[in-house]
């Protein structure tokens, strides 16, 4: 799929489900044109893996289950940021180069419209038709509720998240690792019967992924040569930076042994294109964030290993 | 079901849905004590009504269909109620008698524990096991998504509300109407098979009750002898008095006689009892609200209407 097709789907679900009135305007500036569409890429290219023949029969469709999907958890990682952006929260003025909802439309229209994507989440959800349909809402409800996502957000914005380096890697995990868990599994549910042990590796799989992509992301943030005290507060590079790359070198090494047993060859391809995108972003600036870094480590066993596993 | 009893299950699925750390203090203080409990009343009283049998295996059972549902309804309207109240939406500082979540918590913390209530309202639809489970998280998110209860929200905050009397019982309809009958409809369909007539009756019943519980509520709002601005410029019966009352006779009298061919017994009883309560509040203070109203109308009509429904 590519963004284009993507976000056609993400733009056909908005015209159905929201009323005809000026806040469609808020809701279409929230989430198009999208971001990296990492989340929707992920639930796509594990239907290609495991069920090639839906995918044909899906993915042009902005009705089957897995375009239903797609959306859902777009929708849901759009509503996260918008909230996360507002005044009382992360309070930011700028979201994917252009001002923040809450700066362009104002407060209550952010919120209420971060609440309308967190609804549209369950509907688009509630649309699907497949046997695991229920059981698929369940995971999602539990991955992103109280106790996945959300508390992810509340370690973050109480500082829990850096007091030790163990909860940054908890609040990785449930803040970012969460949905990219759901686009993986929901996905794995909606295209095949219960496979218990591929389940198992799925989610060892997508738990590494996501916390290996936080990490590099973090990395990604120091390629700035000033850095605001906030980032310089809450960057865990900066805190814990052997912890840090010990964490990537292990979780890398980890997903590549654990993606080798599951030959997803389509979501590999996937993955090594936006590990590529960061990696150039990471070896243009690899001097000036060594500097941030004191010159505590080199990066090129980071780099290296991500080459490796883009050539497999 | 007693109000202790529909407590003690949200105070049930509150311990089992949340996470062990102190924001757990957050949910339970924006949840308990329950407030009026309306719609998970409602919930229990339609299942009596409709499936006798169903009801005495499901009442004291804390994960029936119904136990997870009534606690749904009451926690997505908590919810709303916290994202209400923050300075950015009604800007309130006073709830059930105490202060706001927001006043006593924190914004961050009342924000989170707002979007973590709307993903347990749907977290606890998803472990409902009845043929119809999928079919009513598709209508709960409708009813309550940007098309339903949060574009009520939209209204109101942007005064198109006060605009004129059409968009007043618009907004009614959307922003009390829907989860009361997100209450009742539900209810049904995890109750019974489909049965059309009987619930495109349930969906006229349960919107004439929203709209006319709103509007009654709007009238005992003025008992107060001095109004704040904000209840000076919302309240709908200050700027419309002969529309309100004629909206609330008529809808009181179509709501009696779809009552009268639904055979709702236990479910009248319930509604009784509320309007009872606001009765004799606005009984109690007629004067007072005849006073703010330029004594344009008499309330003896809408009394006696009531006092000859809760005889029925």
């Amino acid at each position: 799929m590519s963004p284009a097709e993507i976000e056609n789907t993400l733009r056909a679900h908005l015209k159905k489900l929201l009323p005809h009135h000026w806040v469609r305007d808020v809701y279409e500036y929230a989430t198009l044109p999208g971001g990296k569409l990492f989340r929707p890429n992920l639930v796509w290219s594990i239907l290609k893996d495991i069920n090639p023949d839906l995918y044909l029969r899906s993915f042009n469709k902005s009705y089957s289950d897995h375009a239903l999907l797609a959306s859902s958890v777009e929708f849901h990682h759009c509503y996260t940021l918008i909230h996360d952006d507002l005044p009382c929260m992360d309070d930011d003025t700028e979201r994917r180069g252009k001002p923040c909802t809450h700066i362009k439309y104002g407060q209550w229209q952010a919120l209420l419209s971060g609440d309308g994507l967190l609804n549209i989440s369950y509907q688009l959800l509630s649309k699907t038709n497949a046997p695991r349909s229920l059981e698929v809402i369940r995971f999602f409800s539990w991955a992103l509720g109280p106790k996945g996502l959300i508390h992810g957000q509340v370690m973050d914005l109480s500082h829990e998240m850096t007091a030790n380096f163990q909860s940054t890697l908890r609040t990785h995990e449930l803040k970012t690792a969460r949905l990219i868990q759901v686009a993986i599994l929901a996905s794995a549910c909606l295209a095949s019967d219960k496979n218990l042990q591929r389940e198992k590796k799925l989610w060892k799989y997508s738990k590494l992924l996501g916390i290996n992509f936080q990490l590099l992301d973090d990395l990604s943030e120091l390629t700035a040569v000033d850095l605001s005290q906030h980032e310089r507060d809450v960057n865990p590079w900066l805190h814990h930076c052997h912890e840090c790359f010990s964490a990537t070198m292990k979780s890398l090494q980890n997903f590549n042994h654990v993606s080798d047993q599951l030959k997803l060859t389509e979501t590999n391809k996937i993955i090594c294109e936006y590990y590529k995108k960061m990696l150039k972003d990471i070896l243009d600036n690899q001097e000036i964030i060594e500097n941030h870094l004191e010159k505590k480590i080199s990066l090129l066993p980071i780099i290296s290993l991500i080459e490796n596993f883009s050539e497999t």
